[in-house]
């Protein structure tokens, strides 16, 4: 439930642009990394205080400032301070929970974002919210614990591997976004491994866990949808070159992840109908079981039934039965049972119910 | 249901503009609260009568009228003529039930809103029509009874704390729309935790209750709906500073409330689509259930069926059935009888019946 | 049935624009009335012939003509060459069953309405066609039968209250498309109160009927939305101000309007929501009372098919069967049954079944 | 199946534009008819070839021809050719199928329609397509078979009713237009119809026919809503008037035949609401039963079930059983039997299933 | 599983515009194959190496080189290379699993297509991208296959039939968008066929392959939208001319493609209601059956159960049961019984269960 909706009652009644921590604190430290860069030079540094930082913004160099752990607002309210953020952008960063959005403040551009990765150790996808302010010759990026789906963008950077030293702040921004954007991919994948599995289990031997394994992908795939549609309408904002801080040349690369967040969102819709259609299988084969509970149940008691009564009947003591005395009584009542039990059987093969 | 419709029985055939509160009467005496501020100086004052509040209107302060109760029409007949309110918009204050809606009047703006607060005692979300009236130095604001969402504003007012009393009747405007918006998110937290209770109880133990319980959340989503999506209109109407009376400045706070809405009814959208998950869950539940009541009376039947036939057989009372003569007859009988419950057991065992 | 789609096999071959009238003939006389008013005179009259009503229309007095009965074409023939009406609208008009619309002639506007009443004899709600055709200084209305929702209307114009006499003809023209509309209302909180009593019989005792009266109420909703969603369109075009007939001043309250369509809207969309819960609740209660009775006759089967074998036992009559001879035998008997049924009682009481 | 697609295997792998008839052929031998009109002549012909009606192109007066099979496509060719239609055209009016479309050629107009007749003798609607070309004094109109909706149009054309004569080609494509729309209301009455006797049926005496009943009218619908939705466009289209063809006065006629597409569109909606809530019912129904079936066996197995099992209990064969020497111990058993019996009724008679 | 999503993994963290095949490798060698025509001339050629086509790039005829399998990428990039392709472009082509969609380069348009063939041995779909680059007077087609739907345009290629070598590369590409799409009706075909065979077998015999049959064609439906939609969102952009290297003459046939794409979508969605149709059908039927099966059970066990217990009465052995010493006390027994087994079959009959 908490990946559905944030606590929000500690806040309520406090001015806008209060700096208040709300979500789950995910690490205890702070950790703040630094990659400053162009096309010949490159320079990477671990900061201990965020004021390190500041003299970057001044030079011509394109510079990346990711900062892990949200909990001390005073730091991002001093980095706010220093690249001239808005308040509510700040507040923004800070209350996790936010709807994926893009902002264009002229000088800079806002972006809050869902970083999803599939935890293998859990089976299970987590979700942190990811903030980027792209300037003209700086991204910052704020993120909730260490770890992330950047690695290899930094690794491209640290090699100078393809384009990405060559290109300013708007392209490495859009490298972010690409790899975010990959991983929901990834996580697609396993998602689509997973149903496979179920639809197995489905056709051989569907237990009640089978329901719920449909359910819990159902809503798996409501908390996507719900991260995707505002994510497309994000990037295409961005893909459609209004703001000044994109260049053209990074636009069709910007199209290239809207095709693939379109893409997604296909295959989400996707999935979405496939598993209303287990849904409606696995209902009908619980009905097919009782259909074929209540045949064994028929079968046997239309056959016995009757037997029973004629064994009930020459069971009674009436003094003057004349089939009692008869020599043959016996056995002739063994025969009017095979004929009995032969017919039924006969008609229960016409009902195709044998 | 009259959350969904009000009596309007009463109404019908009068002039449009006649002033009939039209709603239940939820408080005895109509109770007027003042507050006058600028940046420098802070008035607040508890009215006898509405008059004492026209002196204001002329001045540069900024002064938040509120009136709690809306049965004396005369009242709400006499500010409407001080400030110059068109009859249309006084009959919609006094007529709750009205759809959440914005009208820009050029001199003012008018909003019709619905103020949600859960109850805890009564554990029922209880609504309540706001209307707003927003001029350039002044802000009315008429309510159905005493008690709302707006003290922490009231207390920010009183404190000077953040930008409000810098900033003029239109960011008041925002603040109240922001703290009724706020709670929303509170009532939906609450739905939340209901709704995980539900669930719970669903996989634990469900009984009818949990269906009605169900129901009883859905409709609650069909109300929330029903108020959100136009206060979203409304909203984005302000937010786009299409009013002269709307600051730029203050189009980007609310800009900030349009997400809050939507994302309200983003996280309505996704419990409706768990909801629908759970009842779709409940019902299998039930037929799974009647599969198992089914399989425990077919196996009993079906075991016990033949053996009881096979005793009905050796209690007739021919003169001449051999086998009642053997030595080990009653013996035998019991052999085949373990055999043919031994086959039974066996075959639902195979069948996975057992 | 014949309130979804009307006979037109009469009418099939002829050319465009002949006037026949399709639809049941409601009333067996036409009546015709008329009222003529500005801010200081007032008169009102029934006409024997439509021709009386001519020498109005020069005069700078707003006047009503109301035409009760469309089966007699002559008289829509005269009146529509009189004041000037396209053939079509005459087709129209005396063709019943039409889809609300709306159309401009810049001489007039035509208008038609579909006039709801809720029929407490009969407890049905009975629809009939109303056409408006507003002149620049005339309205003419024409209905299937006698009996309207305009009586408000007509006493306010006699008794000169409100606005009314002081306006022209598009503010009549509003105060009867209001008066439909506030019918609506009044329809559906009929409505309304219907759905809380078929809920109630839903929770304590559904019967098939319930079933009957959820499904009738469904169909009603479909009969209110095809009639409501183009009347909303209709109104707004209205209060949009496109015609030069309707003047600035009436918008407003043609807004008012629009907002009442739009509430009846959400009101029916509201209905349908709740229908379709209750519908689920009452399939649901199906099941689960199939339950109970399989319960019922699972453990009544359940306990007695093993005693019933015990007893089958020792009725037989084998010659040696040891515990017939025995001195507590049958009393041992009654003790294992009694263990049977504990044990069975039991198990029952741990699956809840009890 | 046919109606929803066409073979088209035959075509694949030619060049556009190639004449080959795709579709059932349903007429022997081609006919050509010919109708030659102005306000005060009118002339009718059938003629033997096609090259009889190319001197009427160059007259002022109007000209009809109207051909009846497709399948000889040497004389479409020969037409297109005279008339300098493109060869797409050609194409499209012997490929039967066709989705309704409109195209606008600046010297003429294209339009492919779905005429729809009812033929009572098989109880079933015929689809068959229609093709109209309209060009400045010409209207050419292609059928896949003799008979048609169009006598009245042809009746009209001779008596000379109405407007018919005195308007020009684009009144008399209009003309046309209608009827094959009113034809459409004629089916929808018929289905209406069907539908009332199936709910009747369903509400009495519902069997495994109706839900094929209910099925055949929904996939009814389907088709029709296929056909209709893209002739709402063409009339739209047309009506707008952006055609130099289309005279501004025959503008208002095509769009009353607009309103009927829209209420048509509005039937067939309503209609399928009403299916499904049949549906539905019928499902309920079935369960119903289902629950009647269930307390028969019920109620029968559970009071007789205990009852057989006292008579079995006194029909042991042990030695020492006090209760068999009692001189009323048969009556006491009848006794304790009648108890059982009253206290079962009376139980099931709390529980409402009797 | 894979027709819904490619796996990606093996990409994720490398630079964008990298060439890495993704996707099955379904051939061993590449076959490259050049056509080069105008009016007069024609030249077929089956090339070694890539390069051998290099210098028709600069002559004035239409050259159409076709390259089946996209494993080697050295290939791709030295096409790339020499065509001016971007390299987004090239990873598009290698990245099977596309989206359809068209890209403008000025110099070129760029088209990524799902080719469908239907193969008949397996009777399975078949999907394989193609990518098509179309120049001034070069069409590139990238396959990844051999084999594909294109022979039919070859074979007219070289007869010079039709408009096909008179007309530029514009032309050429529409032919093969046409032979690609026409394809699809093949396949919609076969599977109209399937649906009609499962159909019949739902109403005479339907087994639980029936409903996996209908949930393989339902599956097939949603694989078939996701194609299809953003297909007409392409064919609509080529064909509303936007693009200078679209010859207006050429636009008219893309029209046609359009209207081609509608009606496959149309026919999809069709199919679709059906398939749900179908469902409902099926489901109904199983809860017909189990209605029969149970109505068997009640019958027999409701006539028997009586008799046995009267069997049973007269098996007591009880010293004083004056009914034994009758006469013919056997003999009414067994007329009583007679007469509960005909009051029963009458009960049953009035209540339509036999």
């Amino acid at each position: 439930m908490p990946r559905f909706i944030k606590k929000r009652s500690e806040k309520v009644g406090l001015p806008p642009g209060t700096l208040i921590h709300v979500g789950e604190k995910k690490t205890d430290k702070i950790t703040i990394s630094l990659m400053d860069y162009d096309e010949t030079h490159f320079q990477e540094k671990a900061l201990e205080a965020i004021e390190e930082s500041f003299p970057f913004k001044e030079e011509p160099t394109v510079t990346w400032i990711n900062i892990d752990g949200l909990h001390e607002v005073g730091v991002i309210e001093s980095i706010g301070k220093h690249f001239g953020l808005h308040p509510l952008i700040l507040e923004d960063i800070v209350h996790t929970g936010q709807r994926p959005k893009m902002e264009d403040f002229e000088d800079y551009l806002f972006a809050v974002l869902n970083m999803l990765r599939y935890d293998q150790k859990d089976d299970q996808v987590k979700a942190e919210q990811v903030s980027l302010v792209v300037g003209q010759n700086y991204v910052l990026s704020f993120q909730e614990r260490p770890g992330d789906v950047f690695n290899g963008v930094r690794e491209r950077l640290r090699k100078g591997k393809g384009r990405i030293r060559k290109a300013g702040s708007d392209y490495l921004a859009y490298t972010l976004l690409d790899a975010l954007v990959d991983e929901y991919f990834l996580i697609l994948e396993t998602i689509g491994e997973k149903i496979e599995v179920v639809e197995e289990a489905l056709l051989t031997n569907s237990t009640r866990e089978t329901l719920q394994n449909i359910h819990d992908m159902k809503r798996e795939m409501i908390f996507f949808r719900k991260q995707v549609w505002p994510l497309r309408e994000l990037v295409n904002g961005l893909s459609k070159g209004e703001s000044s801080l994109i260049r053209e040349s990074t636009g069709i690369y910007l199209r290239d992840v809207y095709d693939h967040t379109i893409q997604i969102i296909d295959t989400i819709e996707s999935f979405r109908d496939m598993l209303s259609g287990m849904l409606d299988i696995y209902l009908s084969t619980i009905s097919n079981k009782m259909n074929e509970v209540m045949k064994v149940l028929t079968i046997m008691a239309t056959i016995f039934i009757p037997l029973t009564f004629l064994a009930g009947i020459y069971g009674m003591n009436f003094k003057y039965m004349p089939e009692l005395e008869w020599r043959w009584g016996y056995f002739m009542v063994w025969g009017v049972m095979v004929v009995i039990v032969v017919s039924l059987v006969g008609y229960f093969k016409k009902k195709r119910w044998l």
